[in-house]
């Protein structure tokens, strides 16, 4: 009855993965792994300590008779054809956020998940698994807050690297809020807009840090994001929902209260892995849950076709200046 | 050494401002009072028991010989002649804000203060007399946040009445902040937009409620303001400075904190006169003292013209629902 | 690979572990159950689906041979024969506290595991397992605060039953406190004193409530402890560490934060199974990985007689209104 | 209409209490100083500019006939012989704690006081004019929390100098929770107990420290105290009463929130003149108020001789390590 999962990609995040599904959750096990660099897909063999055998691709991994289900986690660019191949096969496959690089890209797999006849796809969106946000979707559900009508969220990172340049702040970064938003509102878009405020000193040259991010709503929640990936004093998430009858605060990762050296403090996580380590655990859990029921849940191809619409229309926004039209084109009936 | 002060407009801040004098600043006196309606005033001069007389009008008031300072608590339309007539006649004057209800009428008290050759006029923006804000205004200062980026604030009333119109929320609302940022960033605003999310439903059908206003500073600090006149749950001022090395928040207004009911609470304001109680008595002392001393500090004219342009601005962006440039003159050497 | 249970007691605390163990966790699987009332016991395979055999004594259940590891959940007094058996059988058993209803049933159960030559039994103490008191532990351990001096901490519930008498403020729900501290501090106690403030009027005629349980440890230590059972608001665990360099607060369980109705506010629990819903997790978990390599750690039967030895002194203090002594016997080198 | 005062003793007290009343209150004028160093009473009177007469003795001074009521800040030892000539010149007199530095001598005040037929002193305890404990204090006799049960307090400083020894915990430290609690709760001690914790290594050899007091009211109501005068970390006043239907906790002073450097902070004060600030400045507005109106009101003679009382007996219990009863005189319906 246990899943038999093979990992495309065996980078930090793949082994990541591996080593959940491994370790912590039950009822799936890695038996097949592939990364371009086939050394260190056996070295990631070797240190979890897996009975899985290395394939030479991807695509012979899906294949395999043994594999029960797919995990992407490969480069960005490679997500489409891998989701693609794994719907092909009736697999269900778990992709790491962006689904496809570009919305044409998930718009191909939306098509053929439609014609495969039932969801196969779970994307990586792990926030929608996160404890606090799921407190806050129950609030908003159970109509405590009344209707909702502004957000307020902050998406703060220590420092970027060199690569990091001004569009990641979207696709790299503002894409987890994209989706968060829409599922706690149970809402889509209608514009964008980015300010740039003052530059840190602290930011790269090729990258605009802080950013400010403007979304409009269709049932006309406004909603404004700021990142800022250089913030020097850690990782943090903020999440205020505004409604008629009140704030919800997204409550802040558990730490202990000090009252040490003339200061009343806690710690700040300074580690996305950290701060989603829980999340992760239940998003796996519940992909192998929904591979061994054959009925994937969770953040679906739509969702991450809508994720990626609104992304681009956000850089498009960088670029311009100006208030840019979101247009999502008619949800499908398959995904309800 | 007592100051005599002669209070035109007698409504409910003149006559709190005249208990404060009377009851808890010191070096200050009421002797004067006026008010379109004379009753009132007669009736304000018996509740708080004062040696003062009743003027027929704020004219005569300011004129009368033992009068050395003016308060100006009328009607806003009001306000512009009566600070004339106290520079003509060399008093100082606080007035309340606005300092007059066009940014024309705030340049006429300007150039009559220049020509009177010192400063005579403080404006009422008491938040620069809060202690929190004070202490914001230090930290940002002593270099403790690395340059300002963004401010996220937010000023929330719990219900405002049928009169309380969309550019109220400017002109009586935001002007507060619009003051207490360039205070705080040592700045001018640069441009304004404002967005309107989805109505709260407990909004009158002639306001818009809530609003969120943007603005953005010459230094380019970028400024989101949530106002939000019938949020139910409270009186509620927030801001967050957001910078460099750092960010800053207000303090919550002092309160018990409870665990009662299964709850851990404490308790929201509902009254803006609490909330700056302290800061008005602050405030009041400065003037008088100021007035005592022969030298007028804190918010000044310029300020006052200032809040007003920026404000005018805001108007229209509420009506272009585009992103309005504020042009402010340059600021006289008198102002320096 | 598996690690085949077999659960003794199936009322409200063996079922939540069996579905726990069979829902949640991994490496787990429940082969077998009985109860006192064997229908119950069958209601439990029924409801959760258990592929187990219904046992007729718990003393059958332990010797089956299909059975390799053994939960005693049954009614505190059979706690100790059945731990005895298991020992007696070479199985590893997680026990339920208390370990024995007397220190020398206790003292019994550690002479039978050093006479097995190896640790069998994991004690239920969960606390140990909280993420808070994790993080309260390392800050300890690390030096953080300095050598501890003080503890102050307080256990409080909404509400207890008619049949919760004053004894049981020690035995049931100090219990859990006894072997924290002693695992936080790595130390042992010296002396104990129970003081009763005024009486709730919430609370039934039988029991005091609340009481203040003052601890003395071996390293000088003073702990106070408030225990409030029908402190009405919601079940609320408090410890604060006051050490030398600094003072450490657990973390308050995950919330919400609201501003609605005239408060700022986050909700309370009132239930201490939904509290230490992770910690039972992740200690039933441990008690598995444990049973599977064959080496149990945790709470052991020396801190479950410390426990009891420690409880029972303070039940003599709230008798004798006097500083109790605490004497306990040299810790076995087995115990290390 | 002014009160005129005469200032006995122009140490640190006495000279800040002058300086308020002269910078900062309304009312009042110092008019008269002594000091056993005339010297520095004259620096006194030029540093704050003040119009006063340097008297020899503080006996001359309360005789002065333009000497309209006496502020009594000299060494502690001095108290009770100007206290009591205040009371037979008939004039409302200040005394800063200790009223006197034995219960007799208190008592010998109170028979004056008596005698004369009028309240004429007020005792320097400033907590009650904290804002925060009046929240408590409205919380209490609100009947919000019910009947309180129990208190649990802190009073921390971050380091004593040499000649701070263990008894001075009480007579200097303890003094102000000891008046606090018995105005809040509106009650009167029955016992005290005292416990010594393992010693910080922060403190001289001379002071047991921290320690933790035990006090049990007439009305049952269970208080414990840490004293901990080098606890590094700053000046820390903590109090939270536990009722029947909750618990309040007095508020943190107020203090930004900080983002930075890992964490999530405010700034803990470090001194004590700056935590009671504001409670000074109310307190003697309030003596400069009752003097003019011939009505002295606040902490009395009697609220001086119960701290007086409880303070001996707690000493006592720090030398004796046992459960010491206090007993307090009936209460004259003179301080009804």
């Amino acid at each position: 009855m246990t899943v038999r999962i093979g990992v495309i990609g065996t980078g930090m995040i793949g082994e990541e993965h591996s080593r959940r599904i491994t370790q912590t959750l039950t009822g799936g096990a890695i038996v097949a792994v592939s990364d371009v660099n086939a050394e260190q897909a056996q070295a990631v063999v070797e240190r979890l300590g897996l009975d899985a055998r290395v394939y030479a691709s991807g695509q012979e991994l899906i294949a395999a008779d043994d594999v029960d289900a797919v995990l992407v986690t490969s480069w960005g660019p490679t997500h489409e054809e891998y989701v693609l191949a794994a719907i092909e096969a009736g697999k269900p496959v778990f992709c790491e956020k962006p689904l496809a690089t570009t919305a044409q890209g998930c718009r191909n797999i939306i098509d053929a998940e439609i014609e495969a006849g039932k969801r196969l796809v779970q994307v990586g969106f792990m926030r929608r698994y996160d404890s606090g946000y799921q407190l806050m979707k129950e609030a908003i559900g159970g109509g405590r807050l009344g209707e909702p009508l502004m957000i307020h969220a902050a998406h703060r990172n220590p420092e970027v690297p060199e690569r990091y340049v001004t569009p990641m702040a979207i696709h790299d970064t503002l894409i987890h809020e994209l989706d968060t938003f829409r599922w706690l509102l149970d809402d889509d878009y209608k514009s964008a807009q980015v300010l740039f405020p003052r530059k840190t000193r602290h930011a790269h040259s090729k990258v605009e840090d802080p950013q400010m991010v403007l979304l409009e709503t269709v049932k006309g929640v406004r909603i404004d994001v700021e990142i800022f990936v250089n913030c020097r004093y850690g990782y943090d998430i903020q999440c205020a929902v505004v409604g008629e009858e009140g704030i919800a605060h997204l409550p802040e990762p558990q730490a202990l209260q000090y009252r040490q050296a003339g200061k009343l403090a806690s710690e700040i996580l300074q580690d996305w892995k950290k701060r989603f380590n829980d999340a992760f655990d239940v998003e796996l859990q519940a992909f192998i849950d929904g591979a061994a029921a054959g009925q994937i849940g969770g953040p679906s191809s739509w969702d991450g076709y809508a994720a990626a619409i609104a992304g681009d229309v956000c850089v498009k926004a960088q670029e311009s200046g100006a208030i840019e039209a979101i247009e999502m084109p008619e949800r499908p009936a398959f995904y309800g």
